[in-house]
């Protein structure tokens, strides 16, 4: 294992130079003129792959192609894991809220700035690089891995979740590993044992069958704009909680165990507010900031759209109004059944003198693994040595929706081992990957394979 | 007079060709690109003007120019009129809802489309070709006549508003004409004797200082698209009433006077509201549709940004969302007194978690001219001579702000004959001038003169 570490430590430079590459594909899969790009990156990271020795193949897809790489030979007698990861990533606009362009890497203080540096080019290239040690140093893996690269994560994984019980034996594996999530800071590794869920839906009220002058018209109909605040308005009750009938029906109860764990987590209020530069924070009556933005259901608007944006007043009653809403959920909310009682919450609060259509987003199950299980407790092994720190235990706020799809398909758990940091801004402007967590999650990637093998034979 | 009209009607042709002239100028005065059309269409009028010999300068401001013509010689015995206008038209966004290019004019079933031509250079072109009929034929005027046509009506006049009271002899008159509204058909013409005001801002609400993944933070703060929506939606109630503490304290009640006269314009909902393309109409209640639209004061949205509005989804927490409001006025709000009032409610309506700014926009006066007065009068005869059909009286629910201002500094009453027809579009894709109401209003325009010389003399 020390061969591996040195080798690892040896090619810390090459390691960054790889990871700029990487991120100058701008592999947007929400607009479809980066498709192409997609395609680029999906190719990269293949022969990054292929060039190790692995038996890597493009899966393709009605969207972006599916890489899929095993190491050779496979023996039966080893368990299996599976890494995932996607090379595929968000929108970056606003453009001018970038200090450098998105996609060209900066480095500065220690940190990589590019859109897609910490979600998630960056965490899953160190586990590339990890079996790149062990491949070049001639250690043999006590393991078979696979390696499950998509290019449609941040739109909802649509082609995977077909691919995955097409391609049930090929993925077979013991565990699934994840590295597309976040620790409190270096200094307080953690292992992530939930995940919210999602469920994404666009909302439009359409009235006039065009936009009307204001004052000719205005005050003998409904404002779509309004009737869509007002709807919108309609989803959050004054206690932060969202109005919808129903919505809590399957939220399972914190126990003091996990509030308890939670509270471990150093956390500042003001400091985090300052963080994301609001005047105070705010949220469900009852619960902390933490488990407000972890471990509670949200509804979040996501945009709004209507009538004239542009410079100067444009007097018009606009002919329609929409939003882009997101409702984040927790174990055991089911999307389907979240989302059917919104769409009913929201044709009550419509008025009749609009039309309202909704147009059903991507879904994605919340997730739970049992804390002190064997897994777990692997994971929090490699992850403590890779840091050189004792690792907690924390719930996570965003969604990997594909966890329940590997439970489901696979029969395996997942376990979720982040290397970003808080102030990452992944989804924002001038998203970033600490070099430092790059580093250290590489070696939390070498120790995981010996951790996790001895768990499974256990 | 037989002989200005047998001019007019021999040179309809022409007449349509110079309207199709003047509309291919893209003249937008909300956007800044358009400085140089702007211009253009100012040069194009004056030319026009100083052809038929009147005494034409281009008067520069800080915005676009203002053009004021002049007939020659003028004559003091003589009472003089000032016939006002505007070369700037609203934006023609969004372009894909035109049937054809907004700058393009399209001649079809007695139509002329293009984005200004009946607001407003179809209706003042009217009033220019009738004086061309007295100078062409050599009939003397019954009256001194002032041009004024200005560059940023559909941006609040603001330079027009200074040029006012430092030209007040240049522009001194018994009374204003104005063509710049509508008459309910071309078998019901009628002379409007009230306007609506108007109070337009900008509301933004400001959270964290960048858009945040709403699965990481989701929960833990206000969103900004949220907290606005909630504000909007606190500013009217469930009757329709705009719930601004103090809105409806200056609001002139309607006599049953005015109620009857409003009531004899022919008017049918259920055609009404096919023919705005909504499922049913709706407003304040305790009034008609038409009250509603021209008398009543209301609240409208004309525009929502925030967040992202492209293709697909972004799991975000927007870092802020703003709203494009104006507020329709009637006799005797005072823009300045309801502004202030809806600034205190907007700012009780906001919650501490965000940071909310008002940008205020344009204002103007409604007016109201007495409708039994000589003026009134003689422009009835006038409307009903030009149209063939008795003239009745209306109130309008647009804005022409300038009216209070002419009263202000010019000391003169304004008279409002329309030209343009309830489907005309103005400021919504696809605006339209009926051919027909274009060659009536020019007979009316050139029957106006006497008429109203002959009631200022009386």
């Amino acid at each position: 294992m020390s061969a591996v570490l040195d080798h690892l430590a040896a090619n810390a430079s090459r390691h960054v130079d790889e990871l700029c590459a990487y991120l100058r594909f701008p592999s947007v899969s929400a607009q479809e003129k980066h498709a192409p790009d997609l395609r680029a990156a999906a190719d990269w990271v293949a022969s990054r792959l292929r060039g190790l020795g692995l038996d890597t193949t493009l899966h393709e897809t009605a969207g972006h192609p599916i890489v899929v790489a095993r190491t050779l030979p496979h023996d039966p007698a080893k368990p299996t894991f599976l890494v995932y990861g996607h090379y595929d990533v968000q929108p970056p606009e606003p453009f001018e809220l970038w200090k450098t362009p998105p996609f060209e890497p900066r480095i500065e203080d220690g940190n990589v700035y590019a859109r897609g540096s910490c979600d998630n080019k960056g965490q899953h290239l160190a586990h590339i690089h990890a079996v790149e040690a062990y491949v070049r140093t001639g250690t043999p893996l006590p393991c078979n891995l696979t390696f499950l690269i998509e290019g449609e994560e941040e739109v909802g994984s649509t082609h995977l979740y077909s691919f995955l019980p097409a391609h049930k034996d090929l993925l077979a594996c013991d565990a699934v590993v994840i590295s597309d999530n976040g620790i409190p800071s270096l200094t307080h590794p953690a292992l992530t044992y939930a995940l919210r869920g999602i469920v994404a839906l666009e909302v439009r009220v359409d009235g006039p069958d065009r936009d009307l002058h204001s004052g000719l018209f205005g005050g003998s109909l409904e404002n779509p704009a309004f009737a869509l605040c007002s709807i919108l308005a309609g989803l959050k009750d004054s206690k932060g909680r969202v109005s919808v009938p129903g919505f809590y029906d399957d939220v399972a109860k914190l126990s003091k165990y996990e509030r308890a764990q939670m509270a471990k987590i150093p956390f500042n209020e003001r400091r985090y507010a300052k963080f994301l530069g609001v005047p105070q924070v705010t949220g469900e009556a009852g619960f902390t900031t933490n488990e407000r933005r972890t471990a509670r259901p949200t509804m979040e608007i996501n945009g709004l759209t209507s009538g004239y944006q542009g410079q100067g007043s444009k007097t018009i009653v606009p002919s329609w109004a929409s939003a882009k809403l997101t409702f984040r959920l927790v174990p055991n909310q089911k999307p389907s059944r979240v989302l059917a009682a919104i769409r009913r919450r929201l044709k009550e609060l419509c008025p009749p003198t609009v039309r309202l259509s909704i147009t059903d987003g991507h879904g994605g199950e919340p997730y739970l693994v049992a804390p002190e299980g064997p897994l777990v407790q692997a994971g929090l092994k490699a992850m403590s040595g890779g840091f050189g720190r004792e690792a907690l235990l924390m719930r996570e706020g965003g969604s990997i929706p594909i966890v329940s799809a590997f439970r489901k398909h696979l029969k395996a758990d997942t376990l979720l081992l982040g290397m970003s940091l808080p102030d990452d801004n992944p989804h924002s402007p001038n998203e970033k990957f600490s070099l430092e967590a790059y580093t250290k999650g590489m070696r939390m990637a070498a120790l995981l394979w010996p951790e996790l093998s001895a768990a499974v034979r256990s």
